[in-house]
């Protein structure tokens, strides 16, 4: 290619961890599958999120409807999303993939946020769906939308780095200060309940559906070689609960502006494409990310050579 | 719109930039300009660099035939590039835009690289194709190829900021340890022969015909109010050459693996939107965060309101 070997950084990289993975070169064009995972979280009665739990309900009938951010970004570069309930309070949303475990967790305050068995449950669809848009697409990507689930991922980064909520706790979707301080006395109260260090079980103590829903997906991606492309704090949360011993193909798309994801990605050994202070979820900045490895991949297949272009070579 | 306010983070940012800049909102689908500006260096008999002089007219006739990367970026984003030889070595290069000033600048260890007049003619060539740019296109996006160019805006940027050329000088387009060392050398000795501290006689002596042109496209855009979109360690040496007193519309796209970039950039008081160790130049960085931008301009106009999805407020 007519460049400087390495000059296209991050993107030459991504192209190699691409191949590395799938065991061929990048596609042109790069086909990938949203993985939109939505669910409640019990321990939202504690007052931990500056919004009201219904938004669950009403964010995944906007996404069916093609209103929110990950729709405008998905038709912007051409990502099909696949809207899945994995357990949203009330009855079933019309034109989301029902594969709902419970409505809701449990408060991980008072009892564990679910069974082992919800647990491999949901592990289990999140596989299932992986594998199926891996015969279909290049690379799956993950979001979520749960109201109250910073909560939920940051407890799972607390038990699983051995951190202090008072160093990780963010103010989610904005709480204000008090409501952060709030926030980070419920985790603490949480896992003094939870003590068991055993990577399962702290995944159904203090997990949602929805994250244990990615962690399956990775597992999946795994299966059939094929990259999956987290988003931001709740996605990479997910990574957690893999088992440590494997190599995922994993792709980490960017850092976001809540509190604790900068030390999750670090305990990960993570270093994100982007870093863009978005805090949205639903998996936003993982379709940003899409765009730039969909840029990489044109590159790839349409630079011309020092011999075609007729360069002289580096001295 | 139907997310957190701010949870955008950048990209909300870089839409209220745009706005300021513009007076007007962002239109739903961003019309760029790439203004490639090509130019060769007197001071590349010095051994500062690690590729032949020829490469810049042999570039710049891949540039016409599409296949450098920034052709590539151009096509997936529908930026419209134009090729502009400000000075390359040897006859013009058909196809590409004749504004040359000279056959490259003259070696700034033994002499100033330009006269006064040639500055202020190459800043003139690219207000103009800025100003005429911004008649049809939204933002414009600057680029550049030079041979030598790292060097002479590495002599800028000490020359400004009072920097020593051993803390930034970078490796370029991929020079060994002992030729950056040789290259710091160079530019000690330029800056030993050329004490002014006037800033447009700085720009004369150390700067190059392509650096110039952007200096110029900068200030067009401010004529124009429109947003002038800079590329790396090269196009962000432009924005120290421009009077210091005005508020430019320059967007800062993304820091390069190039040494002294980041200081650069810290020097300048800005925060580019994009890190992903690229050092191609060309415009390539600037093309991505296009990408991003594109998306930005599509979230403001596609996105649901609270209202419109029957989204429940913040508490």
């Amino acid at each position: 290619m007519t460049k400087p070997r390495g000059s296209l950084g991050r993107l030459e990289e991504a192209l190699l961890r691409y191949t590395e993975i799938r065991g061929v070169a990048p596609p042109r064009e790069l086909r990938v599958a949203a993985l939109i995972f939505c669910a409640d979280h019990g321990v939202v009665e504690e007052g931990v999120s500056a919004w009201p739990a219904e938004v669950t309900r009403q964010m995944a009938l906007n996404f069916v409807n093609g209103g929110a951010a990950i729709n405008v970004l998905c038709r912007h570069y051409g990502i099909v999303p696949r809207i899945v309930d994995m357990g949203i309070r009330g009855a079933a949303v019309a034109g989301v993939l029902d594969r709902r475990i419970a409505e809701g967790t449990r408060n991980f305050t008072r009892q564990a946020a679910m069974t082992a068995a919800e647990c491999r449950r949901a592990i289990e669809v999140g596989r299932r769906l992986a594998l199926e848009a891996a015969r279909e697409f290049d690379a799956v990507l993950c979001g979520e939308m749960g109201i109250g689930n910073t909560t939920a991922a940051t407890a799972l980064l607390c038990a699983y780095a051995g951190l202090d909520p008072a160093e990780v706790t963010g103010s989610g979707a904005g709480l204000d200060e008090e409501g952060v301080r709030r926030k980070a006395g419920v985790i603490r109260k949480a896992l003094a309940l939870h003590p068991s260090r055993e990577r399962m079980e702290i995944a159904a103590n203090l997990g949602g559906f929805e994250i244990l829903a990615i962690a399956g997906a990775i597992e999946g991606a795994g299966e059939a070689r094929v990259p999956v492309i987290l988003d931001g704090f709740i996605s990479t949360s997910a990574a957690l609960i893999v088992s440590p011993g494997a190599r995922w193909p994993v792709l980490y798309s960017h850092c976001s502006a809540e509190a604790g994801h900068g030390r999750m990605l670090d305990f990960l050994g993570a270093r994100p494409l982007l870093n863009l202070d978005m805090r949205l979820g639903e998996g936003t900045g993982a379709a940003l990310a899409v765009g730039i490895l969909q840029a990489a991949c044109r590159l790839y297949h349409e630079m011309a050579t020092f011999e075609q272009a007729s360069v002289s070579e580096k001295k």
